[in-house]
Protein backbone atom coordinates (compact mmCIF):
# COMPACT_ATOMS: atom_id res chain seq x y z
CA UNK A 1 0.00 0.00 0.00
CA UNK A 2 1.37 3.90 -0.60
CA UNK A 3 1.16 5.12 2.70
CA UNK A 4 1.82 8.91 1.41
CA UNK A 5 -1.64 9.60 -0.28
CA UNK A 6 -3.53 12.78 1.51
CA UNK A 7 -7.16 12.92 0.52
CA UNK A 8 -7.57 16.75 0.42
CA UNK A 9 -10.81 18.51 0.55
CA UNK A 10 -11.09 22.19 -0.27
CA UNK A 11 -13.61 24.11 1.39
CA UNK A 12 -16.38 22.03 2.55
CA UNK A 13 -19.84 22.83 3.59
CA UNK A 14 -21.19 20.08 5.48
CA UNK A 15 -19.53 18.59 8.56
CA UNK A 16 -21.63 15.17 7.55
CA UNK A 17 -19.74 14.97 3.46
CA UNK A 18 -16.08 15.18 5.96
CA UNK A 19 -17.65 12.71 7.62
CA UNK A 20 -18.36 10.25 4.86
CA UNK A 21 -14.95 10.97 3.15
CA UNK A 22 -13.12 10.24 6.48
CA UNK A 23 -14.90 6.81 6.44
CA UNK A 24 -14.47 6.04 2.61
CA UNK A 25 -10.81 6.81 3.53
CA UNK A 26 -10.12 4.45 5.85
CA UNK A 27 -12.25 1.90 4.13
CA UNK A 28 -10.06 2.05 1.39
CA UNK A 29 -6.54 1.83 3.83
CA UNK A 30 -5.54 5.50 3.84
CA UNK A 31 -5.30 7.70 6.70
CA UNK A 32 -4.48 11.12 5.88
CA UNK A 33 -6.93 13.93 5.48
CA UNK A 34 -6.44 17.38 5.09
CA UNK A 35 -9.21 20.42 4.79
CA UNK A 36 -8.69 23.46 3.68
CA UNK A 37 -10.85 25.81 5.33
CA UNK A 38 -14.11 23.63 5.93
CA UNK A 39 -16.90 26.16 6.57
CA UNK A 40 -18.00 24.28 9.52
CA UNK A 41 -16.09 22.62 12.12
CA UNK A 42 -16.42 19.26 12.78
CA UNK A 43 -19.52 17.88 14.13
CA UNK A 44 -21.37 15.18 16.25
CA UNK A 45 -22.53 14.81 12.38
CA UNK A 46 -19.42 14.28 11.10
CA UNK A 47 -18.63 12.00 13.49
CA UNK A 48 -21.32 9.75 13.12
CA UNK A 49 -21.41 9.47 9.04
CA UNK A 50 -17.35 8.76 9.74
CA UNK A 51 -18.70 5.38 11.53
CA UNK A 52 -15.57 4.58 13.55
CA UNK A 53 -12.82 6.14 11.44
CA UNK A 54 -13.00 8.48 14.29
CA UNK A 55 -9.02 9.09 14.06
CA UNK A 56 -9.48 9.98 10.51
CA UNK A 57 -11.43 12.99 12.00
CA UNK A 58 -9.16 13.67 14.49
CA UNK A 59 -5.80 13.76 12.66
CA UNK A 60 -7.04 15.66 9.95
CA UNK A 61 -4.58 18.07 8.72
CA UNK A 62 -5.78 21.79 8.62
CA UNK A 63 -5.09 24.77 6.13
CA UNK A 64 -5.69 27.70 5.13
CA UNK A 65 -5.46 27.16 1.36
CA UNK A 66 -4.78 24.96 -1.21
CA UNK A 67 -0.97 25.68 -2.15
CA UNK A 68 -0.23 24.97 1.31
CA UNK A 69 -1.99 21.50 2.05
CA UNK A 70 0.08 20.31 -1.26
CA UNK A 71 3.22 21.90 -0.27
CA UNK A 72 5.03 18.39 0.51
CA UNK A 73 3.32 16.42 -2.24
CA UNK A 74 4.84 15.45 -5.52
CA UNK A 75 1.99 14.35 -7.49
CA UNK A 76 -1.44 16.05 -7.57
CA UNK A 77 -4.70 14.81 -9.30
CA UNK A 78 -7.65 17.10 -8.57
CA UNK A 79 -11.63 15.69 -9.01
CA UNK A 80 -13.33 17.95 -11.38
CA UNK A 81 -16.31 17.74 -13.34
CA UNK A 82 -15.96 20.63 -15.59
CA UNK A 83 -14.76 20.63 -18.88
CA UNK A 84 -10.76 19.91 -18.81
CA UNK A 85 -8.55 23.34 -18.31
CA UNK A 86 -5.74 21.06 -20.12
CA UNK A 87 -6.90 17.73 -21.86
CA UNK A 88 -3.50 16.60 -21.93
CA UNK A 89 -3.57 16.07 -17.89
CA UNK A 90 -6.83 14.30 -18.21
CA UNK A 91 -7.29 11.01 -16.30
CA UNK A 92 -10.22 8.82 -14.90
CA UNK A 93 -10.22 7.21 -12.28
CA UNK A 94 -8.82 4.33 -13.40
CA UNK A 95 -6.23 5.26 -15.37
CA UNK A 96 -4.67 7.66 -12.61
CA UNK A 97 -5.10 4.79 -10.30
CA UNK A 98 -2.83 2.62 -12.52
CA UNK A 99 -0.57 5.92 -12.72
CA UNK A 100 -0.52 6.04 -9.17
CA UNK A 101 0.27 2.61 -8.69
CA UNK A 102 3.42 2.98 -11.15
CA UNK A 103 4.65 5.87 -8.82
CA UNK A 104 7.38 5.14 -6.62
CA UNK A 105 6.37 4.44 -3.00
CA UNK A 106 8.00 7.40 -1.47
CA UNK A 107 6.65 10.11 -3.33
CA UNK A 108 3.68 12.00 -1.76
CA UNK A 109 0.41 11.96 -3.41
CA UNK A 110 -2.67 13.96 -3.38
CA UNK A 111 -6.14 13.58 -4.32
CA UNK A 112 -7.88 16.75 -3.94
CA UNK A 113 -11.70 17.38 -3.43
CA UNK A 114 -13.38 20.19 -4.09
CA UNK A 115 -16.65 22.12 -3.03
CA UNK A 116 -19.63 20.41 -2.68
CA UNK A 117 -21.67 22.57 -4.92
CA UNK A 118 -18.63 24.30 -7.06
CA UNK A 119 -15.82 22.18 -7.16
CA UNK A 120 -12.36 23.17 -7.88
CA UNK A 121 -11.42 26.64 -9.33
CA UNK A 122 -9.35 27.07 -12.36
CA UNK A 123 -6.61 27.98 -10.47
CA UNK A 124 -7.13 25.21 -7.82
CA UNK A 125 -6.68 22.71 -10.71
CA UNK A 126 -3.97 24.49 -12.01
CA UNK A 127 -1.85 23.71 -8.72
CA UNK A 128 -2.81 19.75 -9.89
CA UNK A 129 -0.32 18.44 -12.12
CA UNK A 130 -3.70 16.05 -13.20
CA UNK A 131 -6.75 16.03 -13.24
CA UNK A 132 -9.52 13.44 -12.98
CA UNK A 133 -13.35 13.10 -14.06
CA UNK A 134 -15.26 10.34 -13.06
CA UNK A 135 -17.68 8.84 -15.82
CA UNK A 136 -21.48 9.11 -15.09
CA UNK A 137 -24.54 10.27 -16.65
CA UNK A 138 -24.02 13.72 -18.31
CA UNK A 139 -27.62 14.63 -17.21
CA UNK A 140 -27.12 14.28 -13.99
CA UNK A 141 -23.47 14.24 -13.29
CA UNK A 142 -22.79 16.14 -10.03
CA UNK A 143 -21.56 13.54 -7.17
CA UNK A 144 -22.08 14.03 -3.62
CA UNK A 145 -18.52 15.01 -2.17
CA UNK A 146 -17.95 11.52 -0.32
CA UNK A 147 -18.94 9.32 -2.89
CA UNK A 148 -16.44 11.00 -5.50
CA UNK A 149 -14.06 10.28 -2.61
CA UNK A 150 -14.98 6.50 -2.18
CA UNK A 151 -15.02 5.88 -5.83
CA UNK A 152 -11.14 7.51 -6.62
CA UNK A 153 -10.10 6.00 -3.11
CA UNK A 154 -11.34 2.65 -4.46
CA UNK A 155 -10.12 2.56 -7.30
CA UNK A 156 -6.19 3.55 -5.92
CA UNK A 157 -7.08 1.04 -3.58
CA UNK A 158 -7.93 -1.92 -6.44
CA UNK A 159 -4.64 -0.72 -8.38
CA UNK A 160 -2.17 -0.07 -5.14
CA UNK A 161 -2.97 -4.16 -4.06
CA UNK A 162 -3.27 -5.55 -7.56
CA UNK A 163 -2.24 -8.24 -8.30
CA UNK A 164 -4.14 -9.85 -5.22
CA UNK A 165 -3.97 -13.51 -4.75
CA UNK A 166 -6.86 -15.34 -6.61
CA UNK A 167 -10.09 -16.24 -4.65
CA UNK A 168 -11.82 -19.31 -5.59
CA UNK A 169 -8.75 -22.32 -5.36
CA UNK A 170 -10.05 -23.76 -2.18
CA UNK A 171 -12.72 -25.47 -4.04
CA UNK A 172 -12.67 -29.95 -4.35
CA UNK A 173 -13.79 -29.86 -8.08
CA UNK A 174 -14.64 -33.25 -8.62
CA UNK A 175 -12.62 -35.18 -11.25
CA UNK A 176 -14.02 -36.32 -14.64
CA UNK A 177 -14.45 -39.86 -13.88
CA UNK A 178 -16.75 -38.87 -10.81
CA UNK A 179 -18.85 -36.89 -13.47
CA UNK A 180 -19.17 -39.98 -15.96
CA UNK A 181 -20.27 -42.15 -13.04
CA UNK A 182 -22.59 -39.31 -11.91
CA UNK A 183 -24.29 -39.07 -15.77
CA UNK A 184 -24.45 -42.76 -16.17
CA UNK A 185 -26.40 -42.92 -12.84
CA UNK A 186 -28.51 -40.24 -13.99
CA UNK A 187 -29.21 -42.24 -17.14
CA UNK A 188 -29.79 -45.04 -15.27
CA UNK A 189 -32.22 -43.93 -12.84
CA UNK A 190 -34.45 -41.51 -15.42
CA UNK A 191 -34.73 -45.00 -17.68
CA UNK A 192 -36.24 -46.62 -14.50
CA UNK A 193 -38.47 -44.22 -14.34
CA UNK A 194 -39.33 -44.70 -17.75
CA UNK A 195 -39.04 -40.94 -18.03
CA UNK A 196 -36.05 -41.25 -20.63
CA UNK A 197 -37.20 -43.40 -23.63
CA UNK A 198 -34.69 -45.41 -24.95
CA UNK A 199 -36.26 -45.54 -28.26
CA UNK A 200 -36.88 -41.84 -28.15
CA UNK A 201 -34.30 -40.35 -25.79
CA UNK A 202 -34.72 -36.57 -27.28
CA UNK A 203 -31.41 -35.32 -26.12
CA UNK A 204 -32.25 -35.49 -22.49
CA UNK A 205 -29.00 -36.74 -20.89
CA UNK A 206 -26.87 -34.21 -23.31
CA UNK A 207 -29.51 -31.14 -21.90
CA UNK A 208 -29.15 -32.59 -17.83
CA UNK A 209 -25.33 -32.73 -18.69
CA UNK A 210 -24.96 -29.25 -20.08
CA UNK A 211 -26.77 -28.01 -16.62
CA UNK A 212 -24.59 -29.98 -14.48
CA UNK A 213 -21.02 -29.07 -16.51
CA UNK A 214 -22.30 -25.86 -16.10
CA UNK A 215 -22.14 -25.86 -12.43
CA UNK A 216 -18.56 -27.45 -12.24
CA UNK A 217 -20.04 -29.46 -9.07
CA UNK A 218 -17.48 -30.50 -6.27
CA UNK A 219 -16.84 -34.38 -5.16
CA UNK A 220 -19.47 -34.11 -2.27
CA UNK A 221 -21.76 -32.32 -4.24
CA UNK A 222 -21.34 -35.36 -6.80
CA UNK A 223 -21.84 -37.43 -3.78
CA UNK A 224 -24.85 -35.53 -2.96
CA UNK A 225 -26.81 -35.63 -6.21
CA UNK A 226 -25.77 -39.31 -6.44
CA UNK A 227 -27.52 -40.07 -3.10
CA UNK A 228 -30.63 -38.31 -4.54
CA UNK A 229 -30.61 -41.17 -7.35
CA UNK A 230 -30.23 -44.14 -5.13
CA UNK A 231 -33.01 -43.04 -2.82
CA UNK A 232 -35.28 -42.50 -6.22
CA UNK A 233 -34.27 -45.99 -7.70
CA UNK A 234 -34.80 -47.61 -4.03
CA UNK A 235 -38.21 -46.45 -4.10
CA UNK A 236 -38.36 -47.96 -7.44
CA UNK B 1 -26.26 1.51 -21.36
CA UNK B 2 -28.32 -1.66 -19.81
CA UNK B 3 -31.89 -0.43 -18.97
CA UNK B 4 -32.64 -3.35 -17.25
CA UNK B 5 -30.58 -3.04 -14.31
CA UNK B 6 -33.09 -2.83 -10.81
CA UNK B 7 -30.94 -2.25 -7.94
CA UNK B 8 -32.23 -3.32 -4.56
CA UNK B 9 -32.14 -1.94 -1.21
CA UNK B 10 -33.17 -5.09 1.77
CA UNK B 11 -34.81 -3.51 4.98
CA UNK B 12 -32.31 0.11 4.76
CA UNK B 13 -32.36 2.13 8.44
CA UNK B 14 -31.59 5.50 7.36
CA UNK B 15 -34.01 7.58 4.42
CA UNK B 16 -30.55 9.87 4.23
CA UNK B 17 -29.11 6.66 2.60
CA UNK B 18 -31.89 5.63 0.23
CA UNK B 19 -31.63 9.33 -0.48
CA UNK B 20 -28.02 9.03 -1.14
CA UNK B 21 -28.50 5.56 -2.98
CA UNK B 22 -30.85 6.90 -5.50
CA UNK B 23 -28.16 9.96 -6.33
CA UNK B 24 -25.88 7.33 -7.01
CA UNK B 25 -28.17 5.35 -8.69
CA UNK B 26 -28.96 8.61 -11.42
CA UNK B 27 -25.48 9.47 -11.19
CA UNK B 28 -24.71 6.22 -12.92
CA UNK B 29 -27.33 6.43 -15.64
CA UNK B 30 -29.54 4.47 -13.98
CA UNK B 31 -33.50 4.41 -13.22
CA UNK B 32 -34.76 1.48 -11.43
CA UNK B 33 -34.73 1.12 -7.50
CA UNK B 34 -36.87 -1.19 -5.46
CA UNK B 35 -36.98 -1.38 -1.73
CA UNK B 36 -37.69 -4.43 0.64
CA UNK B 37 -39.68 -3.21 3.33
CA UNK B 38 -37.50 0.25 4.76
CA UNK B 39 -37.84 0.77 8.61
CA UNK B 40 -38.30 4.07 8.24
CA UNK B 41 -40.62 6.25 5.28
CA UNK B 42 -39.10 8.47 2.57
CA UNK B 43 -38.36 11.72 4.99
CA UNK B 44 -37.35 15.06 3.89
CA UNK B 45 -33.84 13.83 4.44
CA UNK B 46 -33.94 11.27 1.79
CA UNK B 47 -35.46 14.10 -0.65
CA UNK B 48 -32.38 16.34 0.64
CA UNK B 49 -29.75 13.65 0.32
CA UNK B 50 -30.90 12.58 -3.67
CA UNK B 51 -29.78 15.99 -4.69
CA UNK B 52 -32.24 16.09 -7.20
CA UNK B 53 -32.89 12.34 -8.09
CA UNK B 54 -36.40 12.64 -6.81
CA UNK B 55 -37.56 10.62 -9.68
CA UNK B 56 -35.53 7.48 -8.63
CA UNK B 57 -36.97 8.08 -5.19
CA UNK B 58 -41.02 8.68 -6.16
CA UNK B 59 -40.81 5.72 -8.93
CA UNK B 60 -39.16 3.03 -6.09
CA UNK B 61 -40.62 0.04 -5.89
CA UNK B 62 -42.05 -1.20 -2.60
CA UNK B 63 -41.97 -5.27 -1.56
CA UNK B 64 -42.67 -7.13 1.16
CA UNK B 65 -39.22 -9.29 0.76
CA UNK B 66 -36.55 -10.25 -1.30
CA UNK B 67 -38.05 -12.93 -3.78
CA UNK B 68 -40.79 -10.53 -4.89
CA UNK B 69 -38.19 -7.93 -5.77
CA UNK B 70 -36.43 -10.44 -6.98
CA UNK B 71 -39.19 -12.62 -9.05
CA UNK B 72 -39.00 -11.05 -12.69
CA UNK B 73 -34.53 -10.68 -12.86
CA UNK B 74 -32.87 -13.43 -14.58
CA UNK B 75 -29.59 -12.60 -12.71
CA UNK B 76 -29.00 -11.54 -9.67
CA UNK B 77 -25.72 -10.25 -7.77
CA UNK B 78 -25.98 -9.39 -3.74
CA UNK B 79 -23.19 -7.71 -2.43
CA UNK B 80 -21.52 -8.89 0.99
CA UNK B 81 -18.93 -8.09 2.89
CA UNK B 82 -18.82 -11.33 4.96
CA UNK B 83 -16.60 -14.44 4.03
CA UNK B 84 -18.58 -15.97 0.65
CA UNK B 85 -21.46 -18.57 1.13
CA UNK B 86 -19.80 -20.11 -1.94
CA UNK B 87 -16.66 -19.33 -3.02
CA UNK B 88 -17.30 -20.29 -6.92
CA UNK B 89 -20.40 -17.35 -6.87
CA UNK B 90 -17.83 -14.99 -6.19
CA UNK B 91 -16.85 -11.43 -7.83
CA UNK B 92 -15.41 -8.51 -7.23
CA UNK B 93 -16.98 -5.67 -8.11
CA UNK B 94 -15.14 -5.10 -11.33
CA UNK B 95 -15.31 -9.05 -12.61
CA UNK B 96 -19.18 -8.70 -11.93
CA UNK B 97 -19.37 -5.44 -14.09
CA UNK B 98 -17.13 -7.02 -16.74
CA UNK B 99 -19.64 -10.57 -16.78
CA UNK B 100 -22.80 -8.15 -17.00
CA UNK B 101 -21.73 -6.00 -19.91
CA UNK B 102 -21.52 -9.03 -21.84
CA UNK B 103 -25.45 -10.28 -20.84
CA UNK B 104 -28.09 -9.70 -23.43
CA UNK B 105 -28.92 -6.33 -22.63
CA UNK B 106 -32.64 -7.61 -22.25
CA UNK B 107 -32.54 -9.30 -19.20
CA UNK B 108 -33.26 -8.25 -16.10
CA UNK B 109 -30.21 -7.68 -14.01
CA UNK B 110 -30.49 -7.07 -9.44
CA UNK B 111 -27.86 -5.45 -7.52
CA UNK B 112 -28.41 -6.48 -3.91
CA UNK B 113 -27.68 -4.42 -1.09
CA UNK B 114 -28.41 -5.17 2.52
CA UNK B 115 -29.08 -3.60 5.56
CA UNK B 116 -27.24 -1.20 7.02
CA UNK B 117 -25.46 -2.59 10.21
CA UNK B 118 -25.81 -6.81 8.87
CA UNK B 119 -26.05 -6.59 5.15
CA UNK B 120 -27.74 -9.90 3.48
CA UNK B 121 -28.72 -13.29 5.33
CA UNK B 122 -27.29 -16.26 3.85
CA UNK B 123 -30.75 -17.22 2.81
CA UNK B 124 -31.08 -14.14 0.67
CA UNK B 125 -27.74 -14.48 -0.36
CA UNK B 126 -28.80 -17.55 -1.95
CA UNK B 127 -31.66 -15.64 -3.99
CA UNK B 128 -28.69 -14.55 -5.37
CA UNK B 129 -26.89 -16.11 -8.74
CA UNK B 130 -23.72 -14.25 -7.85
CA UNK B 131 -22.01 -12.47 -4.86
CA UNK B 132 -19.91 -9.50 -4.92
CA UNK B 133 -17.30 -8.30 -2.15
CA UNK B 134 -15.87 -4.99 -2.20
CA UNK B 135 -11.97 -4.80 -1.72
CA UNK B 136 -11.32 -2.61 1.10
CA UNK B 137 -9.41 -2.40 3.91
CA UNK B 138 -9.68 -5.68 6.11
CA UNK B 139 -9.40 -3.98 9.44
CA UNK B 140 -12.30 -1.31 8.72
CA UNK B 141 -14.34 -3.38 5.81
CA UNK B 142 -18.06 -2.20 6.64
CA UNK B 143 -18.96 0.86 3.75
CA UNK B 144 -21.67 3.16 3.89
CA UNK B 145 -24.72 1.95 2.10
CA UNK B 146 -25.11 4.74 -0.61
CA UNK B 147 -20.83 4.42 -1.10
CA UNK B 148 -21.42 0.35 -1.68
CA UNK B 149 -24.26 0.98 -4.07
CA UNK B 150 -22.19 4.15 -5.55
CA UNK B 151 -19.39 2.03 -6.30
CA UNK B 152 -20.61 -0.86 -8.20
CA UNK B 153 -23.13 1.00 -9.89
CA UNK B 154 -19.93 3.11 -10.96
CA UNK B 155 -18.24 -0.27 -11.85
CA UNK B 156 -21.08 -1.59 -14.16
CA UNK B 157 -21.53 1.96 -16.26
CA UNK B 158 -17.97 1.98 -16.39
CA UNK B 159 -18.25 -1.60 -18.23
CA UNK B 160 -21.35 -0.96 -20.12
CA UNK B 161 -20.27 2.34 -21.83
CA UNK B 162 -16.80 0.90 -22.73
CA UNK B 163 -17.06 -0.15 -25.83
CA UNK B 164 -16.46 -4.08 -26.01
CA UNK B 165 -17.74 -6.60 -28.40
CA UNK B 166 -20.39 -8.70 -26.69
CA UNK B 167 -20.43 -12.16 -26.41
CA UNK B 168 -24.15 -11.81 -26.27
CA UNK B 169 -25.20 -15.40 -25.42
CA UNK B 170 -28.62 -16.19 -26.95
CA UNK B 171 -30.07 -17.87 -23.32
CA UNK B 172 -33.46 -17.80 -22.05
CA UNK B 173 -32.34 -17.70 -18.51
CA UNK B 174 -34.82 -18.37 -16.19
CA UNK B 175 -37.11 -15.84 -14.06
CA UNK B 176 -36.51 -16.13 -10.16
CA UNK B 177 -39.85 -17.06 -9.34
CA UNK B 178 -39.19 -19.81 -11.47
CA UNK B 179 -36.43 -21.01 -9.71
CA UNK B 180 -37.94 -20.20 -6.26
CA UNK B 181 -41.32 -23.28 -7.64
CA UNK B 182 -38.59 -25.32 -8.90
CA UNK B 183 -36.75 -25.37 -5.37
CA UNK B 184 -40.10 -25.80 -3.40
CA UNK B 185 -41.08 -28.80 -6.16
CA UNK B 186 -37.62 -30.32 -5.05
CA UNK B 187 -38.07 -29.79 -1.96
CA UNK B 188 -41.17 -31.51 -1.87
CA UNK B 189 -39.89 -34.58 -3.82
CA UNK B 190 -37.21 -35.26 -1.79
CA UNK B 191 -39.73 -34.92 1.18
CA UNK B 192 -41.54 -37.50 -0.09
CA UNK B 193 -38.64 -39.73 -1.11
CA UNK B 194 -37.57 -39.60 2.52
CA UNK B 195 -33.96 -37.96 1.27
CA UNK B 196 -35.08 -34.72 3.17
CA UNK B 197 -35.44 -35.53 6.80
CA UNK B 198 -37.65 -32.56 8.30
CA UNK B 199 -36.21 -33.29 11.61
CA UNK B 200 -32.36 -33.92 10.02
CA UNK B 201 -32.59 -31.60 7.01
CA UNK B 202 -28.44 -31.41 6.73
CA UNK B 203 -28.49 -27.99 4.88
CA UNK B 204 -29.64 -30.23 1.99
CA UNK B 205 -31.69 -27.77 0.39
CA UNK B 206 -29.24 -24.97 0.37
CA UNK B 207 -26.26 -27.03 -1.35
CA UNK B 208 -28.78 -28.12 -4.05
CA UNK B 209 -29.46 -24.52 -4.73
CA UNK B 210 -26.17 -23.72 -4.93
CA UNK B 211 -25.34 -26.19 -7.55
CA UNK B 212 -28.15 -24.82 -9.81
CA UNK B 213 -27.83 -21.46 -8.78
CA UNK B 214 -23.98 -21.87 -10.28
CA UNK B 215 -25.45 -23.41 -13.33
CA UNK B 216 -28.01 -20.35 -14.27
CA UNK B 217 -30.68 -22.58 -15.76
CA UNK B 218 -32.69 -21.82 -18.48
CA UNK B 219 -36.62 -21.56 -18.54
CA UNK B 220 -36.22 -25.04 -20.64
CA UNK B 221 -34.06 -26.35 -18.14
CA UNK B 222 -36.25 -25.78 -15.05
CA UNK B 223 -39.05 -27.47 -16.61
CA UNK B 224 -36.91 -30.79 -17.63
CA UNK B 225 -35.74 -30.55 -14.38
CA UNK B 226 -39.15 -29.99 -12.73
CA UNK B 227 -40.33 -32.70 -14.99
CA UNK B 228 -38.15 -35.21 -13.49
CA UNK B 229 -39.25 -34.53 -10.32
CA UNK B 230 -42.69 -35.12 -11.24
CA UNK B 231 -42.13 -38.50 -13.13
CA UNK B 232 -40.33 -39.31 -9.47
CA UNK B 233 -43.88 -38.01 -7.81
CA UNK B 234 -45.95 -40.01 -10.03
CA UNK B 235 -43.73 -43.38 -8.59
CA UNK B 236 -43.97 -42.41 -5.65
Amino acid sequence: MNHFTRIVLVNPSHPGNIGAAARAIKNMGFHEMALVKPRRALSHEAYARAAGADDILDNALLFDDLAAALADCQLCFGSSARAPVDPHAQHDPRSAASLISQLDPNLKVALVFGREHAGLTNDELRLCQYHIQIPCNPEFSSLNLGAAVQLICYEVHVALTTPTTPINIDFDYAPQADLTRYYQHLEETLSQLNFLKQDNPRQLIPKLQRIYQRAQLSTSEVHLLRGILTAVQKKI
